[in-house]
């Protein structure tokens, strides 16, 4: 049985995604975002909700640019503590042990460490409330030759993507494949009463 | 070894949605969409991006309303069929034995068969490319008993939610709890050497 909750951001799972900008020193910094999803395939385009109050915030205007880093949930550790310093105040690159290295395609640093990296030049920014949506066309996406099937596709059981519950503050890995999409629906269009 | 794949779209996997809409003729339809994602804490709003030759679309700007409704893995099959045909043809509800029931809070209808549904009152539409992104402000959530903590908060175990590798065109089930988020990450916190 179902009830009402009320207007409340009751949060369905992130990927957790990792964010790389440089500031105005050039600095690279990263940090975690959840609030995040694909969100146009032609142009390839991702878009990444952030409060103006971090410090990437600043740094994705001034740039016009950002990448996306995916760790796995191997990576748990890390990926935490990227969403709990700012790099106003830290470089949390070094204090963590990661390597960041200019993109060739836009003016951001890809993680090294992280199997997936996406270079994204900012299309487009809008104001929601608390959070900014910054559109991102995707240039160039970087992966782990381990992760890619014959077709290079991520395979989703090799990457295994760290999940963040925003609801109980707690990380999930991926689970088992279930079957094809475009596919195991396909028993219910027999019964299709086309509407005249 | 990391290497370029181009300017692509090779997806990070995404949280299966089912977006609920009333047509002109106030017929019910509901359509699986892939991207989309949380976008703003307060107002709590959520961001779906669909292609205008699909029947939702049109209707979203019509009643300036849509329902978000999450899915287990348990249902993939419905949840996939719901991605193969089109409400324009067929009434996809009916052919998979749904039940939609208006929201008390927007002009939109809710599945109760599935265990969380947001209920979103269109409040920015960014065309980006192929797809245009919709925002929808939650109005309210409505949540099965059986899959919220003591905080009302849902547990990603029980909710189970289906997820989509779209590089593969495969569906996943979530996996194992990992571990505290804001926490995790602390022993790194120790290494610090903060920025003069």
């Amino acid at each position: 049985m179902k009830r009402s909750l009320g207007r409340r951001l009751v949060a369905t799972p992130s990927v957790v995604w990792i964010v790389g900008t440089f500031d105005r020193n050039d600095r690279p910094n990263l940090m975690a975002a959840a609030w995040a999803g694909i969100c146009c395939s032609r142009p390839p385009c991702l878009a990444v909700s952030l409060r103006e109050a971090t410090y990437s915030y600043q740094a994705i205007l001034d740039r016009q640019a950002f990448s996306v880093n995916i760790p796995t949930a191997e990576q748990a550790e890390v990926a935490d503590y990227l969403g709990l310093a700012s790099g106003r105040d830290v470089d949390k690159i070094a204090a963590c042990g990661l390597t960041a290295t200019p993109s060739e395609h836009v003016d951001a640093p890809l993680v090294e460490e992280f199997p997936m990296s996406f270079s994204c030049a900012l299309i487009h920014t809008l104001k929601i409330g608390l959070h900014t949506l910054f559109v991102g066309e995707i240039r160039d996406v970087q992966a782990d030759d381990v992760i890619l099937n014959e077709a290079d596709r991520p395979i989703l059981s090799m990457l295994n993507p760290l999940l963040f519950s925003a609801g109980e503050q707690r990380y999930y890995a991926t689970g088992d494949a279930i079957g094809p999409a475009f596919e195991m629906g396909k028993k219910f269009l027999d019964d299709i009463d086309p509407l005249s």
